[in-house]
C-alpha cells in the first residue's frame, strides 16, 4: 500500500492538469476506499477538493469515513448542504456517528430524517456512549437468533445472509438479553433438531458498551475469535466489534502516543491550513517556552561565574543533552510499560534501581570520556573534573526522573507521551545547569 | 487487559512468597497467553523464572511466542537443553520459526528431527525467506481443495475441519499452484453439484511470499477479507496472513517507531539485566555527545563575546529549545505521512511552503514575546532585538529541516524515527547558537 499511494502521489504531480484525471481515475479503480482516503489525504487542499470530485458516490462514504477527520472537514467544508444531504441518503447508522462530529448539526437531523426506522435507533443508542467508549462504535451487521432456534434454522439464515464474515452467531432472549455466542463452525456437524442453545459456547465473553475502546480492542485481539458481542447496562445485545476495528482502534491509539510526543493530534492533516497549524502549535510552543526560561533563570544564578571561566559557557549544552538524552530512553520504555499496562506499584521499585544503575553506569563511562575531552580543550583539569562530575549527577536524575515523571502523569490521568517529554526535559536541564555551574563556581573561582 | 495485567502485578507484589503462587494460578486461569505473556514480561527476571513453573505446559509455547524476544530469551537462557527438547516436542512449524533466534542451533534442529513430515516442510519453507518478509510467518491452518472439487464435497470438509475461523477456502491446481478463493459464505446457496471453481470471486487477490510484513499486513487490512492467500514465485500456494497477524505486525511496527525515537528496540525487556542494557545505550548517547559537541565547538566560536556580554549564555537555550521543539512538531508529521506512504517527490514543495508558513508565523509571534522578555531582563532593547532575530531565523531553520531531513534520510533507506531527531537538533542547535551569538557579535560588542 505504502508504495502504491505515494507512486500515485507521483504520478498526479508529473501529469498535466487534464491527465490527472485520468491517472486519478486509475487510482479509484486500483485501490481500496481506506487508501484512497490515504491519497486524498496526500495532496494539497485545492487538489483535493478537485479529485475528490471524480470519487464515485458508491465509494464517498466508505472514503469520508477512514479520513482523519481534520482532511475530511476540508472536503465538508466545500460541499454546500443540499448536496451534503444527498451524499447522507441512505447513510449507515455506524457511518454517521463517526461523520457527526465533522457535520453541521442540521445535515445531521436530516439524514435521521431519512434513515430508516431500525438505522435510526442504532444511531441514537451509540451517541449515548461517550467517543471513547466501545458503545458508540459497535457494528451492526450481527447474525442474531432467538434462543429456541435450532441448527435447522441457523443453516437457513446463513443461505439468505450478508453479514460480513461471521464466525458466530448469537441467542438472545425475547426480551433482547444477550443469552450466548454459537460457533458457525459447529453448526455443520450437529444434527439439524439440536437446539442452538446447547451448541452455544461456555461462558461467553461479552464486552460492556461503557468498555474503552482501548480496552474492549485488546480483548477482541485476545480472544482468539473475529469479533466479541457487545452489552448494555442492561444485558441487551447493542452490537460487536470485529477484529477489524480493532485493527483501526490500534492504529489510532500508536499513532496519537507517536503525535503526542510532539504536541501534535492525531487527526492533524499534512496540508492543514497555515494560520490553523501555526494558532495549534503556538501553544505547544508557548509551554516549552516557560520550561526554557526555567533553564535559562538556572543560568541566571550563576552569571559571575560565566563571566569569569567563559569555557563553562561552550561545554553547558553537553551536560544538559546527555542528560536528556539519557531521561528520554527511560521515560520511552516507561511509557511503553504503561501503555502496555505492565507497570504497578509492585514493580516500580525494581525498575527504578535497574534504570538508575544503568544510569550510574553510562553516566561514569560518558562522565570519563568528556571529563578528558575538556581537559585537553581547555587546558584545565578542574574543568574535566567538574563536568565529568555534573554529567554522572545529570544523568542519575535523568533516569530518576524518566522512571517517575511518567508514572505521576499517568497516576494524574495526564497522557504521559504527550507531556513526559517537556517536563523530563525542564528536569534534566535544570538539574545539569546547577550541578555544572554550581560545582564550577565552587571550585573554579 | 491493561488494567487486568496491572492489578495482577499488583496482587503479586501484596502476596507472601508463598500466596503468590496461588495469585499466579489465578491469573493463569484469567488470562490468555498473550496476556499472560504481558504479566511475565512484567516481572523482575529472577521473579518472572520462578512463575514461569507454574505455566501449564500446553499454554508455555503460546506464551513464549507472543512475548518479546529479549524477555523470552531470559526465561529460555534458564532452561537446560533437554527440558527444551521436552517443551519443543510436537511444537508448530510457525511456532519454531518465530522461537528459532533465540534459541540454540542444537535444539532447533533436534525439534526438526521430531516433526512430522508435513511441518517440517513448511519450518523448511518459511526459513527461505528474509525476517521482514511475510513468507516467513504464514499460516498453515487453511482450507485447500483441488479446483475440480463441488460444493458438496466442500460442505462435507467442513463438518470435519477444525480450521481457525475462515471465510474463504482455496482452490489449487494439481501441481499445487493457486486457482482461486471461494468465500464460504457462497456454498450455502449453492447447489451441492456445482464445481467450486465456478464459484471463485473474481480477479481473487493474492500476496507474494516476498512482500514485506508491513505491505502484505496493511493488504489484508484493507482487503475486506479475513485473510489473504501466500503464493511463492511459482505461483504456488503457501499459506495464508490473516487479519490477527495483521494486527501483530501492526502494532510492533508502531512499538518499533516509538522505541525508535529514543534510540530504543522493540524487543527491549523492562527488566533487562543492567550491563546488557548500559552497553546498548551507551552507543546511543555516544551519537547524541557528538552532536552535542558540535554544538558546543558552535559556541566556542563566540568565546570572546560571551565573556562580554554573559546575558547570551544565559539566553543561548531558549533559542536552541524552541527551534528544537518547532523543528520535532515538523519532524513528526513528516515521519507519519512517510509511514504512511504519503509523501512523495511532488508533494514536497507545497509542504515545506506550508511548513515553512506556520514556522514564519510561530518564530514572530514567539520572537516579539522573547524579544520583550528579554529587553526587560538584561534592560536592553538590543538583547530582544537579537534573541527576536534569532528566534525567527531558527525556527524557520527548524521547519524547513523537520520536511527535509527525513525525507533524505528515507531515501536513504535509513529509519527517520530513529535517526532524525538527533540530527533534527544538531541543525536547531549549531543555527540557533551561531545566529544568537553571531548577530550578539555584531550588534551588542
Amino acid at each position: 500500500m505504502t508504495d502504491e499511494v505515494s507512486q500515485l502521489v507521483e504520478r498526479l504531480n508529473d501529469a498535466h492538469h487534464d491527465e490527472q484525471r485520468v491517472v486519478f481515475e486509475d487510482a479509484v479503480d486500483q485501490l481500496e476506499g481506506t487508501e484512497l482516503a490515504l491519497l486524498l489525504e496526500s495532496l494539497p487542499v485545492a487538489e483535493r477538493l478537485e479529485r475528490w470530485e471524480q470519487v464515485p458516490d458508491e465509494e464517498r462514504i466508505n472514503v469520508l469515513v477512514t479520513m482523519r477527520s481534520e482532511s475530511r472537514q476540508a472536503i465538508f467544508d466545500s460541499i454546500d448542504e443540499e448536496k451534503l444531504h444527498a451524499l447522507l441518503n441512505n447513510v449507515h447508522a455506524e457511518d454517521l456517528v463517526q461523520l457527526a462530529d465533522t457535520l453541521p448539526e442540521s445535515v445531521v437531523d436530516e439524514a435521521l430524517q431519512n434513515m430508516a426506522e431500525m438505522q435510526r435507533e442504532h444511531y441514537q443508542q451509540s451517541v449515548q456512549y461517550e467517543t471513547d467508549q466501545i458503545g458508540r462504535y459497535v457494528d451492526h451487521g450481527l447474525y442474531i437468533l432467538p434462543r429456541t432456534a435450532r441448527v435447522r434454522d441457523a443453516l437457513r439464515g446463513l443461505k439468505k445472509s450478508s453479514f460480513e464474515c461471521a464466525d458466530c452467531l448469537y441467542l438472545i432472549k425475547r426480551n433482547g438479553d444477550f443469552a450466548g455466542t454459537v460457533l458457525i463452525q459447529t453448526l455443520f456437524s450437529a444434527p439439524p433438531e439440536q437446539s442452538l442453545q446447547a451448541l452455544s459456547i461456555d461462558e461467553p465473553m461479552t464486552v460492556p458498551a461503557e468498555m474503552s475502546r482501548s480496552t474492549a480492542s485488546d480483548k477482541v485481539e485476545h480472544s482468539g475469535l473475529m469479533a466479541l458481542p457487545v452489552v448494555d447496562a442492561n444485558n441487551k445485545l447493542s452490537g460487536r466489534i470485529t477484529l477489524r476495528q480493532a485493527l483501526e482502534i490500534t492504529r489510532e491509539n500508536y499513532e496519537s502516543q507517536l503525535m503526542a510526543t510532539a504536541g501534535l493530534n492525531e487527526d492533524e492533516d499534512l496540508f492543514a491550513p497555515v494560520l490553523r497549524s501555526s494558532k495549534r502549535r503556538a501553544t505547544w510552543l508557548g509551554i516549552n517556552l516557560l520550561t526554557a526560561f526555567f533553564a535559562s533563570w538556572a543560568i541566571g544564578l550563576f552569571e559571575a561565574t560565566l563571566q569569569q571561566v567563559v569555557a563553562l559557557a561552550v561545554l553547558m549544552p553537553i551536560v544538559a543533552s546527555m542528560g536528556g538524552i539519557a531521561g528520554s530512553q527511560t521515560l520511552t520504555l516507561i511509557i511503553r510499560g504503561l501503555a502496555l499496562g505492565q507497570i504497578a506499584k509492585g514493580n516500580i521499585p525494581p525498575l527504578l534501581i535497574k534504570e538508575v544503575s544503568v544510569g550510574a553506569l553510562n553516566g561514569v563511562l560518558w562522565a570519563i570520556v568528556i571529563g578528558v575531552i575538556a581537559s585537553f580543550w581547555f587546558a584545565s583539569i578542574n574543568i574535566g573534573l567538574v563536568i565529568a562530575a555534573a554529567i554522572v549527577l545529570n544523568i542519575i536524575a535523568a533516569a530518576f526522573s524518566g522512571v517517575v515523571i511518567p508514572i505521576i502523569l499517568d497516576r494524574l490521568t495526564i497522557d504521559p507521551a504527550l507531556s513526559g517529554s517537556v517536563i523530563l526535559t525542564t528536569v534534566t536541564d535544570v538539574v545539569g545547569f546547577v550541578a555544572f555551574l554550581g560545582l564550577g563556581t565552587l571550585f573554579l573561582l
